[in-house]
């Protein structure tokens, strides 16, 4: 987590994008890092969570990421957590929660994890509020840019 | 549509991902086409609405595609349809149903668009069942040949 919050001051400080980063592990190694790249590349699918799974999905050959987890440093908005479905990642470990993103101005969908994992019947596992204040500081620090952008 | 289906069809000739494709369209003009390249990339963020969103997204130089409309074959997964989301795109117009997609054997997530949207608060619109019949024969197609991969 302390990489993926690294990652995600990198980005606030080149005004990539919003102040998230994300890891993905497997067996203890690191296979990718990112973060939130959607106003360098104007792209809205470019957030930290699709990012690393697109970077360590292209070091393994291969689209299922069964074996790994992912630790972000915002609970994954419903694009992201899909997409962790979709890579059939183990768990998800995250900070600060969507509710704490929605009230800086993002345009997030009002859709918990917690939701899209018993509606949608997905088997990945969620571990919330891990290292949260320090997630909470990351989020502080970017609300107190004056260069920063909502999108 | 039907060049959102001509899409799927070329992406599943090739064995590039699964029987899927988007068409992005601004102002009566195409911006985008794309298919589904989760097997081709390795990437199993690479659905036809999020590539079809990447390519318009770099062709306007934004993440922002208000006034855009996306034609998809079949309804969007969640994944898909929080970037449409992200995206600002006005519209979805899809064919056939999540449902006949599960049923070929795909980990979709049991969550319909119309769910995302209302649960999410999302401003996007959404008209299903058009040229329903040409997308679900798109899906016969598929799944009568012989190499297909689910994933």
């Amino acid at each position: 987590m302390k990489i993926a919050i690294e990652e995600a001051y990198a980005g606030i400080k080149h005004g990539h994008g919003g102040p998230f980063g994300a890891v993905i592990v497997k067996d203890g190694e690191i296979l990718s890092r990112a973060h939130n790249t959607v106003l360098l590349d104007g792209d809205p699918t470019r957030h930290a969570e699709t990012r690393a799974i697109s970077i360590a999905a292209k070091k393994l050959g291969t689209y299922d990421l069964t074996g790994c987890e992912i630790y972000s440093t915002t609970e994954s908005c419903p694009m992201c957590f899909s997409a962790v479905h979709w890579a059939r990642i183990d768990r998800i470990i995250y900070g600060t929660q969507i509710d704490d993103v929605k009230k800086l101005g993002f345009n997030e969908l009002t859709i918990s994890s917690e939701h899209m994992k018993e509606k949608g019947a997905s088997n990945v596992a969620l571990s919330g509020g891990f290292m949260r204040r320090a997630c909470e500081e990351l989020l502080e620090a970017w609300d107190s840019m004056s260069e920063k952008r909502v999108y």
